[in-house]
């Protein structure tokens, strides 16, 4: 199975939405992402946890073939604690509270027998930790680079080195306006083309995603769900089930790259159907391929030819 | 050519956006609806104007295959003005005025000779006024309407009554969403399919439209634009689009339903490229087909197979 490193978060949730609410449960990028892409490929994490991080967590993580011996534990920290609600537009978290804790002193070391795995997912962290990791590797097959606002406001130059050594971003489409300074979509993803990844995929919350490349555009709804109960994690999944296929795959042509979009939104749809990690642990590969005929379904032009 | 009645307002509007302002320009639904369904079927316009009415435009929809005969002059009156902005988030307009005028006292009268033709929409109306134009047709063979918040506030049930009675419904997300009261748009759906229609069309600005059949969804985006000027009347000119495909199809099966509402999209995307009908009345069909190969390129989850 092809390999693929993520280098991201761990982190220990409250979440809040109308329909519950869940405390103290397992999140983060790095989590949300490898859970996802241990159905199509074998992911290693890198990221840093305390000493309060509970080792169910990590024999969960384990369980979904995700390597965690890259996840460093800081006997005299504390874990990433993020605290947010959703009202019913869940397209915006509402953050109440951040603890960076151990997350605030990460620099993250590439064991020497990650450097040469082929698919690198750089989560969402400081843009000069991001590089400082693309300097332990041995330039990976394919990169691709997560971000938020707060990197766009605190270190654009980074983050713009960055969107330029990678092959694929993802961005929402919040922050690919406000990267930009271009309302339009369409030229904010031209503009961060022209930086040099060759696909920019676009996330926008219940809407789904598009994918531009040179020249092309692909749009990936999100699978219209009846019960949408919790959206935190739904980007790293989608970024992870997208990587996951990508590696398995083993290319990146057109076709590949947008059965990866698919397969991203697939995945991100089994994480909103349940608080953390709930859904996307218990999920069966017929699940994932059952959803998918579906979800292929629902973008047939004309479905009496196929 | 298969004709379509359409029944709605004809305006004159004053439209601010970040991208410029034009006063004083031709609206309504029934004027957008009506150039985008010419393009595929013979479109007749049953509404009201004032006699301050410009002449020109009359000539326009003429000259675009648009049949004028039940557009109704009333005298002493004057034609109903719009007039609204939009910020950069170009999927809600403000509105800043509006003069019903002549449509404040609007009882649209079907002539005798529209009463069997076989394709019918009622656009955004009062829907006691959809009821009366309903009993004055011969159950038209396909019967499509749309509506607002407004009547969901002040005449909920005669509008339940008309969706009841139609084929097909239009309405944009927060309207679904607000006649139902459900927030989650596949249940809104569900709720509105099951009143009788056999498809709702929701529509979502930017993001496109998701249309709901019976054990069905089709995802149909926007088409990207790297200028959308302004989105008035991008959602009637989607149903005429609509309408019009289907009348000239002349099928109402699943694969023309799906086709359908592509060319609505198609055709939405060329009205928002400039202020009022400008755009669309300077289109042609070698635009129109060329568009739609690349909106059909768009959506193709396996374009080396296609």
């Amino acid at each position: 199975m092809s390999r693929i490193l993520v280098v991201g978060s761990v982190a220990l949730d409250n979440v809040e939405t109308p329909f519950g609410k869940a405390d103290n449960v397992l999140g983060g990028s790095a989590v949300y992402f490898s859970v996802a892409a241990g159905y199509f490929a074998s992911p290693s994490v890198v990221a840093a946890v305390g000493a309060d991080f509970p080792d169910e967590h990590i024999k969960l993580l384990q369980k979904h073939k995700v390597d965690t011996a890259g996840l460093v534990s800081i006997p005299e920290g504390k874990t990433f604690r993020w605290s947010g609600a959703y009202g019913f537009d869940l397209n915006t978290a509402e953050t109440r509270k951040t603890e960076l804790n151990v997350l605030g002193d990460f620099r993250p070391v590439i064991p020497s027998e990650y450097a040469e795995i082929e698919y690198l997912f750089l989560a969402n962290i400081d843009p000069d930790l991001q590089l400082d990791v693309l300097r332990q590797t041995k330039r990976p097959r394919i990169v691709a680079c997560d971000t938020m606002n707060y990197w766009i406001e605190t270190k654009k130059d980074s983050l713009t080195e960055v969107l330029g050594a990678v092959d694929l971003v993802f961005m929402n489409e919040a922050e690919a306006r406000e990267y930009t300074g271009e309302y339009n979509l369409v030229r904010a993803a031209r503009k961060i083309l022209s930086l040099g990844p060759r696909y920019v995929a676009v996330k926008r919350g219940e809407y789904g995603a598009l994918l531009f490349g040179e020249g092309s555009i692909f749009s990936a709804p999100a699978y219209p769900l009846e019960d949408v109960f919790d959206p935190t994690g739904a980007g790293d999944t989608f970024a992870g089930g997208f990587m996951g296929y990508l590696a398995h795959a083993g290319s990146f042509e057109a076709g590949t790259l947008r059965k990866a979009v698919a397969f991203g939104s697939v995945m991100a749809s089994f994480t909103v159907e349940d608080f953390s990690l709930r859904r996307l642990t218990r999920l069966t590969h017929p699940e994932i391929q059952e959803r998918m005929q579906s979800y292929r379904k629902m973008l047939e032009l004309e479905p009496n030819h196929v």
